[in-house]
């Protein structure tokens, strides 16, 4: 599971910041990527990535100004045309169906995969057997949500070493085994499954937040969470700036992450009026309440641990 | 006059071409810029240019695909942050209107600066005392429109140092002879108007044409055409696969020059199935029947000279 920044500037692009993407690359764990929102020209930013677009199989946006949402058109025809055939299901708040319908039809766009558009509301909006995602609206000018992804727990896996050593071999009783069933073997012995079956790995939690002003929204959705994603589009001091058009500073980025308990908070959506030369002191700004915090780049990793520590 | 690339490939973005987007600068002329098409991105490729947004006065689309369009609502956006605020006006087919509103709305855009998108027809689409625009329906497979630019003719300049030199001293004699009135001196000498008059200086003719097929639509709009900028999304000998997506080949596009009796043909619209390596074929393969054939290259520029010689 890793993090990948194909876009981390505010309102309109910069040659050092694209406006607003970000990609959740689940490859391991299920082949796809996901992408939280999708500014002007991500696609363009793919093109200098590892990305497939056709694994793309979920697109999250947060809320519908243009740097959030104007590379929607352009990356799903794309898709298609570079031979894209699977699914991809689109969340997002409502207008974000007939953006998508308008852009396409207009452009006589017809896509080679089915495509679905979900307008969300908050609370789930998305579950299956391996992750959940969650959604609760933040504070902007316009709906904006923030999500919190929930890989779920996996259940350890059997230790066929161990097995092999005390002379138990595979068969029909490995599954036994692995589904925590008692067994007794030919020879008498009584199995306790929990010897044979590692540690369950406990998923792992993101948050990835829409642009708002420090809110509690942002706290609950960031709970405990390995990684919270908040915008900082303003340097600390900056406060009545960041109040006054709906964002946040660095401080106050890192106050969320401090109450919300997380173990790394990265800022992003970095105005423009930041040069580079000042990116690594608004780092510092947050470093000083919350310290492990980093800086989103374009092109920016972050890979995310599976953790080992077994569940109580 | 120039002549500016800022996308010159077709389809979907590639790393050595960006989608559609070509800037006339009309910078001496107006002190304004022209796009034709704006395909995605097109304001991150401006960001490599010294082209100010602000400057850009109007926009002609030639047809409604994605890879001509998706751009704008992101070009008139940041036009507007980054203090755009005299008026523009968009030119296209049927639908453009909807797509620029609904884009707009949706992401609820509020520009600083009057908007006003012109649904065109066949004719006339534009004219004042400078230039005139005409637009008509080439042959793709949704309505793609060519488009004329003329540069009206302008009347030569009053040759002050030739006046001076005859004594005639400037005064509201000098505005007579610009008029090209006959006066008389007060020595009684009688002046020529057209002695002190330089030559007439005749307009230049720009084609730039959208997508299409090799038609004679495109003779008609480039007739002694200064530059014709013509697709050519693929190679000689490919005018099968050009005839069934509507496109042309370098050599169809170098027979509608010839036929037109063009200066200067320029192709355009490259698929990306041909590498940089290629390119250079391309334009042989055009030259051979239309020598004066230069391949596009984004951030590429053609300067296209003011002529010099008198209207007969």
């Amino acid at each position: 599971m890793d993090i990948f920044f194909l876009g981390t500037g505010a309102g309109v692009p910069a040659k050092p910041r694209n406006v607003t993407a970000i990609a959740l690359k689940l490859l391991e764990e299920r082949g796809a990527i996901w992408l939280f929102d999708c500014g002007e020209a991500t696609q363009h930013q793919i093109l200098h990535t590892s990305i497939k677009p056709r694994r793309i199989e979920k697109i999250f946006i947060t809320h519908l100004h243009g740097d959030h949402i104007y590379g929607l058109p352009g990356l799903l025809s794309s898709r298609s045309f570079q031979g894209g055939e699977t699914e991809v299901v689109v969340y997002g708040p409502k207008g974000l169906k007939e953006y998508i319908q308008i852009s396409l039809a207009i452009s006589q766009t017809y896509l080679k995969y089915p495509l679905s558009v979900v307008e969300i509301e908050q609370g789930t909006v998305f579950e299956d057997d391996e992750f959940k995602v969650e959604a609760e609206l933040l504070e902007h000018g316009i709906p904006s949500y923030g999500y919190r992804v929930t890989e779920k727990d996996r259940p350890g896996t059997l230790l066929a070493d161990k097995l092999l050593e005390d002379g138990i071999k595979p068969g029909p009783i490995y599954k036994k085994i692995k589904a925590k069933e008692s067994v007794e073997l030919e020879d008498g012995r009584l199995i306790n499954p929990h010897d044979y079956i590692g540690p369950d790995q406990k998923g792992r939690v993101i948050a990835i937040l829409g642009d708002t002003r420090k809110c509690d929204a942002a706290v609950r959705l960031a709970q405990n969470a390995d990684l919270l994603i908040h915008e900082a589009t303003f340097s600390a001091g900056e406060e009545q700036l960041a109040y006054d058009y709906f964002h946040s500073t660095t401080t106050q980025a890192a106050e969320i992450a401090e109450r919300a308990n997380v173990s790394m908070l990265c800022l992003t959506h970095i105005s423009s009026r930041y040069e580079r030369s000042e990116w690594r002191t608004l780092e510092k700004e947050s470093q000083e309440l919350f310290p492990n915090t980093v800086i989103s780049e374009d092109f920016k990793e972050i890979h995310i641990e599976a953790k080992k520590e077994q569940i109580l």
